[in-house]
């Protein structure tokens, strides 16, 4: 048997695991990232976590693999510096260096939605297929594309930022300096703008008395409860939300024609409300869906735990190129 | 030497040549397709046609490694029928079975768009590179997407329709059914459309001359021209189109960050005009080019040389799934 360490490094928490062969996680664990501090702490947290699951899976450093680790940025092939990952601070470092200092084993980097869709082709969802994206909705929108098992992040290997691609042509400014992006649309952020902009007009929402009465309150679960509870402003709201989705999701099918697309983050706890208008709508807003079908949508099985598999994992699944 | 066979069959003509593994085209030749004719009689033209090109090379059949046919549809993997094309009036059709009849050497059939792209990236405009995207703008949008000097036709082998990825949120009708797709704004019939709407308020234009103020006789040509001479209504026509053109194009830079991007079809004869503003246009509008760059966006070499090479040399570029 084969073991894997697997780290997923994000603005807000540390998480690392033991991962065998057959993707099952012996041993996990997490802590705070606490950004702002040198990068060489957390680098040291990312080790000394690393270490501790190992110890507590009762199996040697010299005995894993590799070490895989999922991180909200992309490694430049061309000069091994990690390009620029936002929420940590952190622009061309040379993470590798940073790495190496603490470990032997094979060094492997991905971004951290790439991991996530890897771990969830592997273990989760998509386990039966072997073409797959995944996009999770959260703050932003990442996004994952699998190919043959392996992580497909563009020619270049810093691709693949399905995110970025442009929704509405001439659309709203997104964090990223472009304009219209799927994820100023399509995020969860975003659908908590679209609610805030539509409650205004609508003081008999059912919204309102969900979120207290306070639109900074408002969350993606209570448009969608509302919803499910025939509010009219939140079905308009989900409906909308939905066309954007289907629109966004039918370019990739268009372009990849996946088995499967898998959605995570937290508005897919939403259910059906979701994802039985979601699976009509890619249908009718995809190219030739009548003659040759469209991939099924589905909610990601893994939480977490995708993004530690995923990058444990790395090292099998990394298309060579 | 390996020799092969390859035929560019669309709705116009049937082009036919024999090519070296070097990708020079030995022979060819080409003939009117005659669409509505019975199926059968276009296949037997395809063969002898083929035959035809063989024998002015003077190479026997028997010598040739493979038959390879571009043609403006897909096959569909899984019952091998050729799913739907349009312009010769073909849905599901047993294509295998027509051509089979004819030869026994083994046969590659390939969307046309997909056989350009090849044929560029092999001894065009991308011979010096691995990666490259290719959109042909002519009377639709054709794509083809080449990585590590093979055609990606998508998981299924029947997507990669750039043409109907979505630009426009809710747009325009396309002639596919679908709203907004790329191609019912890049095309050149989209860029005719667009100067035709544009006119009818702008009566002082050079475009009114030349078409002899019969707004059905406007090309493409006619309007790069009158916006290199200078003609304000031809410059913002141009502007949007490139505004159109380049977002886009964005999408796909963010997706897959290819080597290089080239076009082909009858607008990019318009040559600086377009690709000046253009190649400035795709840094502006796609996410994180300042950072890792965008590809040089160039003009396509081999015309329609490029389609016979490409389904020449399918054998040998055709990505395995």
């Amino acid at each position: 048997m084969n073991y894997y360490l697997g780290v997923d490094l994000g603005g807000t928490n540390i998480a690392a695991g033991v991962v065998d062969e057959d993707y099952n996680i012996l041993a996990k664990g997490s802590m705070p990232t606490f950004t702002g501090r040198p990068t060489e702490e957390i680098i040291k947290d990312m080790f000394d976590l690393s270490k501790k699951v190992a110890e507590e899976a009762g199996i040697p450093l010299s005995k894993f693999t590799s070490w895989g680790i999922g991180m909200p940025s992309y490694v430049n092939p061309k000069n091994h510096l990690l390009v620029h990952a936002n929420n940590l601070g952190w622009i061309n470092l040379p993470i590798y260096d940073f790495l190496k200092k603490h470990t032997d084993l094979p060094i492997y980097i991905e971004n951290d939605a790439n991991c996530a869709a890897l771990g969830e082709t592997l273990a989760g969802a998509a386990r039966d297929y072997n073409h797959a994206i995944m996009l999770t909705l959260g703050t932003g929108v990442g996004g994952g594309i699998i190919l043959n098992k392996r992580i497909f992040s563009g020619c270049d290997l810093m691709g693949a930022e399905l995110g970025h691609t442009k929704l509405v042509f001439n659309g709203i400014n997104c964090t990223c300096g472009q304009k219209g992006c799927l994820e100023s649309y399509c995020s969860a952020t975003a659908l908590i703008r679209q609610s805030q902009e539509r409650l205004r007009n609508n003081p008999d929402s059912l919204i309102w008395d969900m979120c207290g009465r306070n639109l900074a309150s408002i969350d993606g679960k209570m448009v969608f409860d509302a919803s499910r509870m025939g509010d009219i402003t939140a079905k308009n709201l989900v409906e909308q939300y939905i066309e954007y989705l289907s629109c966004g999701i039918s370019t990739f099918v268009t372009i990849f024609r996946p088995e499967i697309i898998i959605l995570g983050g937290g508005l897919v706890g939403a259910g059906q409300v979701l994802f039985e208008p979601l699976n009509l709508k890619i249908h009718e807003n995809t190219f030739a869906a009548s003659e040759i079908g469209v991939p099924r949508i589905v909610k990601a099985e893994l939480g977490n735990d995708a993004g530690i598999i995923g990058a444990a994992l790395l090292e099998k699944h990394t298309e060579k190129r």
